[in-house]
Protein backbone atom coordinates (compact mmCIF):
# COMPACT_ATOMS: atom_id res chain seq x y z
CA UNK A 1 0.00 0.00 0.00
CA UNK A 2 2.78 2.47 0.53
CA UNK A 3 4.41 3.63 -2.34
CA UNK A 4 8.23 1.86 -3.05
CA UNK A 5 10.11 4.80 -3.18
CA UNK A 6 13.54 5.13 -4.46
CA UNK A 7 16.33 7.48 -2.93
CA UNK A 8 15.60 9.48 -6.64
CA UNK A 9 12.91 10.10 -7.85
CA UNK A 10 12.68 11.87 -11.73
CA UNK A 11 9.24 13.16 -11.36
CA UNK A 12 6.51 15.10 -9.27
CA UNK A 13 5.22 13.07 -6.34
CA UNK A 14 2.28 14.94 -5.51
CA UNK A 15 -1.06 15.59 -7.47
CA UNK A 16 -2.66 17.38 -4.59
CA UNK A 17 -2.45 18.74 -1.04
CA UNK A 18 -4.10 17.45 1.68
CA UNK A 19 -5.26 20.60 3.59
CA UNK A 20 -6.56 19.53 6.84
CA UNK A 21 -4.20 20.05 9.93
CA UNK A 22 -2.77 16.66 11.26
CA UNK A 23 -1.49 15.86 14.31
CA UNK A 24 2.05 14.96 15.21
CA UNK A 25 1.41 12.34 16.69
CA UNK A 26 0.07 10.51 13.71
CA UNK A 27 3.35 11.46 11.68
CA UNK A 28 6.11 8.82 11.38
CA UNK A 29 8.06 10.92 9.25
CA UNK A 30 8.08 13.74 6.92
CA UNK A 31 10.29 13.90 3.75
CA UNK A 32 10.66 17.24 1.99
CA UNK A 33 11.94 17.85 -1.71
CA UNK A 34 13.21 20.63 -2.88
CA UNK A 35 11.94 22.07 -6.50
CA UNK A 36 14.75 20.85 -9.58
CA UNK A 37 14.47 19.43 -12.40
CA UNK A 38 12.09 16.45 -11.78
CA UNK A 39 9.57 18.58 -10.75
CA UNK A 40 9.38 22.57 -10.75
CA UNK A 41 7.18 22.39 -7.14
CA UNK A 42 8.47 22.20 -3.20
CA UNK A 43 7.01 18.62 -1.76
CA UNK A 44 6.35 17.82 1.70
CA UNK A 45 5.47 13.84 1.74
CA UNK A 46 4.32 13.22 5.34
CA UNK A 47 4.24 8.83 6.24
CA UNK A 48 1.44 8.59 8.58
CA UNK A 49 1.76 5.72 11.33
CA UNK A 50 -0.49 3.83 9.65
CA UNK A 51 1.45 3.88 6.69
CA UNK A 52 -0.38 6.14 4.43
CA UNK A 53 1.30 8.56 2.86
CA UNK A 54 0.31 12.61 2.22
CA UNK A 55 1.16 15.21 0.35
CA UNK A 56 1.47 18.30 2.25
CA UNK A 57 1.61 21.77 1.38
CA UNK A 58 4.94 23.51 2.04
CA UNK A 59 3.06 27.47 2.61
CA UNK A 60 0.78 25.93 4.73
CA UNK A 61 1.48 27.38 8.27
CA UNK A 62 0.43 24.71 10.49
CA UNK A 63 3.19 22.33 7.73
CA UNK A 64 6.26 24.27 9.02
CA UNK A 65 5.14 24.17 12.85
CA UNK A 66 4.72 20.80 12.29
CA UNK A 67 8.40 20.50 11.13
CA UNK A 68 9.54 23.19 13.26
CA UNK A 69 7.88 21.08 16.41
CA UNK A 70 10.18 17.83 15.05
CA UNK A 71 13.44 19.30 15.17
CA UNK A 72 12.64 21.32 17.91
CA UNK A 73 12.79 17.48 19.78
CA UNK A 74 15.73 16.73 19.26
CA UNK A 75 18.77 16.81 21.88
CA UNK A 76 21.83 18.15 20.88
CA UNK A 77 24.69 15.84 19.37
CA UNK A 78 23.96 12.67 21.16
CA UNK A 79 27.48 10.69 21.58
CA UNK A 80 25.70 7.38 21.96
CA UNK A 81 22.78 5.78 19.83
CA UNK A 82 20.49 3.05 21.40
CA UNK B 1 23.82 1.44 -2.31
CA UNK B 2 20.96 3.15 -1.43
CA UNK B 3 19.07 1.96 1.57
CA UNK B 4 15.87 0.23 0.60
CA UNK B 5 13.38 1.91 3.30
CA UNK B 6 9.80 0.95 3.63
CA UNK B 7 7.38 3.54 4.90
CA UNK B 8 7.14 2.54 8.56
CA UNK B 9 10.58 1.65 10.01
CA UNK B 10 11.36 -0.22 13.15
CA UNK B 11 14.61 1.05 15.00
CA UNK B 12 17.12 3.66 14.73
CA UNK B 13 18.87 4.66 10.93
CA UNK B 14 21.66 6.39 11.70
CA UNK B 15 24.47 5.40 13.71
CA UNK B 16 25.93 9.03 14.21
CA UNK B 17 25.76 12.52 12.18
CA UNK B 18 27.24 14.41 9.49
CA UNK B 19 28.59 17.32 10.70
CA UNK B 20 29.76 19.36 7.70
CA UNK B 21 27.87 21.45 5.66
CA UNK B 22 26.34 19.76 2.41
CA UNK B 23 25.35 22.82 -0.08
CA UNK B 24 21.62 22.23 -0.82
CA UNK B 25 22.13 22.19 -4.13
CA UNK B 26 23.63 18.67 -3.64
CA UNK B 27 20.21 17.52 -1.76
CA UNK B 28 17.76 15.76 -3.76
CA UNK B 29 15.59 15.27 -0.57
CA UNK B 30 15.35 15.50 3.24
CA UNK B 31 13.45 13.13 5.49
CA UNK B 32 12.68 13.95 8.93
CA UNK B 33 11.43 11.48 11.60
CA UNK B 34 10.19 12.52 14.93
CA UNK B 35 11.67 10.67 17.86
CA UNK B 36 9.28 7.76 19.16
CA UNK B 37 8.58 4.00 20.33
CA UNK B 38 11.15 3.18 17.15
CA UNK B 39 13.99 5.14 18.21
CA UNK B 40 14.62 8.03 20.86
CA UNK B 41 16.37 10.22 18.41
CA UNK B 42 14.80 12.95 16.20
CA UNK B 43 16.79 11.73 12.67
CA UNK B 44 17.36 13.59 9.94
CA UNK B 45 18.41 11.82 6.82
CA UNK B 46 19.53 14.02 3.17
CA UNK B 47 19.39 12.01 0.75
CA UNK B 48 22.29 13.47 -1.99
CA UNK B 49 21.55 13.78 -5.57
CA UNK B 50 24.03 10.87 -6.09
CA UNK B 51 22.43 8.40 -4.17
CA UNK B 52 24.13 8.73 -0.95
CA UNK B 53 22.44 9.12 2.11
CA UNK B 54 23.76 11.14 5.18
CA UNK B 55 22.20 11.21 8.45
CA UNK B 56 22.58 15.40 9.74
CA UNK B 57 22.24 16.47 12.94
CA UNK B 58 18.83 17.89 13.51
CA UNK B 59 20.48 20.22 16.20
CA UNK B 60 22.78 22.00 13.74
CA UNK B 61 21.46 25.75 12.86
CA UNK B 62 22.70 24.96 9.03
CA UNK B 63 20.58 22.10 9.01
CA UNK B 64 17.57 23.97 10.00
CA UNK B 65 18.34 26.37 7.79
CA UNK B 66 18.18 24.07 4.56
CA UNK B 67 15.00 22.72 5.96
CA UNK B 68 13.44 26.32 5.85
CA UNK B 69 15.27 27.15 2.37
CA UNK B 70 13.51 24.37 0.88
CA UNK B 71 9.93 25.05 2.45
CA UNK B 72 11.03 29.07 1.46
CA UNK B 73 11.24 28.39 -2.20
CA UNK B 74 7.44 26.62 -2.23
CA UNK B 75 4.62 28.51 -4.05
CA UNK B 76 1.68 28.76 -2.65
CA UNK B 77 -0.50 26.03 -3.49
CA UNK B 78 -0.71 25.67 -7.34
CA UNK B 79 -3.51 24.96 -9.10
CA UNK B 80 -2.02 22.57 -11.37
CA UNK B 81 0.84 20.28 -11.84
CA UNK B 82 3.48 19.67 -14.25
Amino acid sequence: KALARSAIELRCQCIGTHSRFIHPKFIQNVNLSPSGPHCKNVEVIATLKDGRELCLEPTAPWVKLIIKAILDKANPKPETVS
